[in-house]
C-alpha cells in the first residue's frame, strides 16, 4: 500500500545521549536531502541501502544539529517502506526541533504506533506480532518481556495458523461431503476429523487459561499498603523498594498526587499503588487516612494491611480492617522488635500474617516469599514451552473459537445434517482471523495502535 | 589513546520506540559478535564500515532482542574508538537486558559522559566542544541549544585559538629582544603588539560580560509564585503552562515534594520552583503557607507575588510581602474580574504591578510580557553574529586572562624590565589553554564529565 510519509521522535522523551528521528514513507528521502548536508558530499540517493552517514541538518541557513543519518530503502524495513533515521543530540528541546524541521519540509506527524501499523498493514508482520511489540516496550519485567519476545517471534501466529488449518480440513471434508453426496459418505466426521476439533478445543482451553497468569505477568499485581498513620507504611515501602531491588520504576499517574512504583518481585511486577501520600523523606508523616485506606483498597488486587505490634489496636486500625476483601489481604505486623500489645485475633478477615521490623529490616526477605506464593498459589510453572497469551482480544476471540467447535460437535453428537455446520465452521475461523488480525476492522487497529508510543 | 570497552544506555531512560545501547573500545566488535546473530548470517568483521545490520540478540540461548546492530569501525567516529550501536525497542526492561548481556560479555559500563570524555582525550572535540555536547542535550530553550551548537562547531575554540596567537606573537617578539639585546630593540613593544594585547583584553572583557546573559539563556530564571492560599496561584500556573505553549518539561527534584515546570518564555527558560504544593487538579486547595513561601523566595531570582484583587489584604499577605525582596519581585493582581478591595499601596516593596484575571484569561499575555521585559531589561540583543560563554569555568579562565595582560600593560607603562613579561605572557596562555582543556586536571574532568548523562 502507499501511505504519506510521516516522522516522530521515536526514543523515549527525556535527556540522553542520543535521540532518534524517524521518517517512513516514499517522500523519507526527498524530505531529508533538503535538510542533510552529508559530511561526504553524497545525496542520500548515492548513499548505501543500510548506511550511517555522518553530517549536519539545516533548516535553510539555520543549523539545527550534527547528527547521523541512517538509510533503509523499501522492502526490507521495519514498515517495508524507505525509512530514514536521524541519530541526533538526546536533548529533548533538539529533538523537537528536528521534528520540526522535518515536518516543515514535508512530514505528516505519525500518530501513536503508526509505523508498527504500517509494518502490519503492508503485512511484514500479523496483529499479533505487532501487539507483541508495544508490550515488550511497556514490559515491566524480564518475565512479561520474554513472553511478548515469543509472540513477535510468531509463536501465537504460528499456533492460529496452525488451528486454522485443523478446521479448514473439516470445512474441506464437509464441502466434499456437501458437494458430492452421491459418494455415500454418511459418517457424519472421520475420527481423524473429530481429532482435529478436539486438538482446536483443548488447545485453545489451554490458551485461555494461560491469559490470568500471563495478564499478572504483563501487567503486575495492584498491590496497596494499608494502615492508619505511623505504623511504618513508609519504612515498608522503602524495604520493599530497596536500592538492590534490580528494577523500580516510577510512574506518575493521571493526577500529580497518585505515584506509582513497580517492584519486581521474583519476576512478577508489583505494582504499588498511590505510594504518593505513603512517601515521605522524613518518614514522620504518612497522611493516609481511613478514607484514603478505603478507595486504595476498593482497586487493589492485593492489599498488605500493617497494624503496629507494639501498639493496642484502634478505632482506626478496625475500620480499615472492615473495609478489606479478606481474599485479597495479607495483614503485617510491623515493629516486631518492640513488646507486642496489638492483639491481632480481633482482624478476622486476615488469615495470614507476617511480622516484620521494617526499622531492623527482619523479616522483609519472608513477607516477599510469602507475597510471592500468595499471588501464584502454584500456577505458575515453567512456561518456557508452552504460549501464554496476555492480551483480553485475544482471550475473547479464542472463547468464541472454541464455542463455535463446542457447537459443531453438538451439531454432530445429534445427528443434524452437516450443512448446518457451515456457519460455525465460518466462525471459528473468523474468529481466529481476528486474532492474527486478517479480520479486523478500522476501529480495532486505532484501539490497539493507539496504546503505542508515537514513534512505534 | 588505548582504553577498555566500555558500553551504556545511550537514549533517555523511558519508554519509547527505540532504545540504544552503544559500546566503544578496542572490544566493542568482538563482545558483539559473541552475542549478535545477524539475520545475513555474517561476522561483524565482515560488515561494512557504517552499516546497520538486521538480527538478534542472545545471551547464549536465550533470545533477548530483535534489533539493528551499527557497526563503526575507529578511527572516524564519535570517539575515534571502534563503536557499536545496538538499536532495540525501546523498553526499561529490554534495554537494560541488552546491556547486562553486554557487560557479561567483557564490556565495563561507562561512567556519565565517558564517551565525550574519550573524544576528548583522543583530540577529536577539544574541551569547549564537549562541555557544549551537554548543553545541548540539556538545552531548555532553542536559544540556549543556537548558543551551545556555536560552541559545538568550534566557534569558543577558534576564538580562543586566536587570543593565544595574539598573546604568541607578543611572547616571540619578547624572546627575540631577550635573546639579542644587541639589536638594540629599546621601544618595548611594537605598536601592532600592543594592537594585540588591547585586543585580547577587549576580546576577553566582551566575553566575560556575555556570560550573565548567556547564564541567563541556558540555566533559566528561578522563578516563585506565591501568595496566602485561594489567591489564585494555581490558576495563574495553570495559565502560564497553558497547553499551546511550546516546551513545558517536568522536572521532579531531589524529593518527591518539589516539582519544577520549565517554562518557554520568549526563547528564556522560566523555572518554576516547587509547582508541587500549587499544582492541584481540582483548584480548591492550595497549601502553601507564610514559611513555605518564605523558603520559596529565598531560592528565586524571580518572584510572582500574587494578592487576591477582590479581598481586603489580610495579614498573611503583609507577612509574605515582608519576606520579599524588593528588586527580585512583581506584583500580580488577581480576579480583577471582581471589584477592587485590596489595597496595594500598603505593599511598598513591590513598584510593578499587572493586573490580571486568571479565571477569565484577562491579561495573561500583557503578565508574560512584563516577566520577559522585567528579566531582560535591555540586555538581550542580537547575538547571532557574537559568541556569547555560558560557561563560569569559561569566564573564571578568561577573567584571568585579562588580569595577565593587564598586568603586562603595567609592566610595560611603568618601563620595567621586558624579562619582567615572561610570567604574565606565561599566565595568559596557561589560562587561555585551561578553555580549551590544552591544560587540564584529572579532578577537573571529572568534574566536568559527572553532569554528563551516562551513554554521551
Amino acid at each position: 500500500m502507499l501511505f504519506d510519509t510521516i516522522a516522530a521522535i521515536s526514543t523515549p522523551r527525556g535527556e540522553g545521549g542520543i535521540g532518534i528521528v524517524r521518517l517512513s514513507g516514499d517522500k523519507a528521502f526527498e524530505i531529508t536531502e533538503k535538510i542533510f548536508h552529508a559530511k561526504s558530499g553524497k545525496k542520500i540517493s548515492e548513499m548505501r541501502n543500510f548506511s550511517i552517514n555522518y553530517g549536519h541538518i539545516y533548516d535553510g541557513e539555520n543549523l539545527i544539529d550534527e547528527v547521523m543519518v541512517s538509510v533503509m530503502k523499501a522492502p526490507n524495513t521495519y514498515t517495508k517502506e524507505d525509512i530514514v533515521e536521524i541519530n541526533c543530540h538526546g536533548g529533548l528541546i533538539v529533538t523537537e526541533k528536528i521534528l520540526e524541521t522535518v515536518l516543515k519540509y514535508g512530514a505528516r506527524h505519525s500518530e501513536p504506533g503508526e509505523f508498527t501499523r504500517r509494518a502490519f498493514l503492508n503485512g511484514r508482520i500479523d496483529l499479533t506480532q505487532a501487539e507483541a511489540t508495544i508490550d515488550i516496550i511497556h514490559g515491566k519485567t524480564e518475565k512479561s518481556v520474554a513472553l511478548s519476545l515469543n509472540q513477535l517471534r510468531g509463536d501465537l501466529k504460528e499456533q492460529i495458523e496452525h488451528l486454522k488449518k485443523l478446521v479448514l480440513d473439516v470445512a474441506a471434508h464437509i464441502n466434499v461431503v456437501l458437494d458430492y453426496p452421491e459418494e455415500g459418505i454418511d459418517d457424519p466426521l472421520p475420527a481423524n476429523l473429530v481429532g482435529n476439533l478436539e486438538e482446536v478445543i483443548e488447545t485453545t482451553d489451554r490458551l485461555i487459561k494461560s491469559y490470568d497468569k500471563g495478564k499478572m505477568i504483563k501487567e503486575g499485581i495492584k498491590t496497596a499498603i494499608v494502615g492508619k498513620p505511623n505504623v511504618g507504611k513508609s519504612s515498608l515501602l522503602n524495604s520493599v523498594l530497596k536500592e538492590d531491588r534490580a528494577i523500580v520504576t516510577h510512574i506518575p499517574g493521571t493526577t500529580r498526587d497518585v505515584i506509582e512504583e513497580v517492584v519486581n518481585l521474583k519476576g512478577i511486577p508489583l505494582v504499588l499503588v498511590d505510594t504518593a501520600g505513603i512517601r515521605n523523606t522524613d518518614d514522620i508523616v504518612e497522611n493516609i487516612g481511613v478514607e484514603k485506606s478505603k478507595k486504595m483498597i476498593e482497586n487493589a488486587d492485593l492489599i498488605l494491611f500493617v497494624v503496629d505490634g507494639a501498639r493496642e489496636l484502634e478505632e482506626e486500625d478496625l475500620k480499615i480492617h472492615d473495609a478489606i476483601q479478606a481474599d485479597k489481604v495479607i495483614g503485617i505486623i510491623n515493629k516486631i522488635d518492640m513488646e507486642r500489645k496489638a492483639d491481632i485475633s480481633k482482624l478476622t478477615k486476615v488469615t495470614k500474617w507476617i511480622e516484620i521490623s521494617a526499622k531492623e529490616n527482619l523479616g522483609i526477605d519472608e513477607m516477599e516469599d510469602e507475597i510471592y506464593n500468595h499471588i501464584v498459589d502454584g500456577s505458575i510453572e515453567d512456561s518456557s514451552q508452552k504460549i501464554t497469551i496476555t492480551n483480553v482480544r485475544h482471550k475473547s476471540a479464542l472463547e468464541k473459537t472454541k464455542q463455535y467447535v463446542e457447537n459443531m460437535f453438538e451439531t454432530i453428537n445429534l445427528g443434524l445434517p452437516m450443512d448446518l455446520l457451515a456457519v460455525d465452521i465460518k466462525g471459528a475461523l473468523d474468529s481466529l482471523s481476528e486474532v492474527t488480525g486478517e479480520i479486523s476492522s478500522e476501529d480495532l487497529l486505532d484501539h490497539i495502535f493507539s496504546n503505542f508510543c508515537v514513534g512505534k
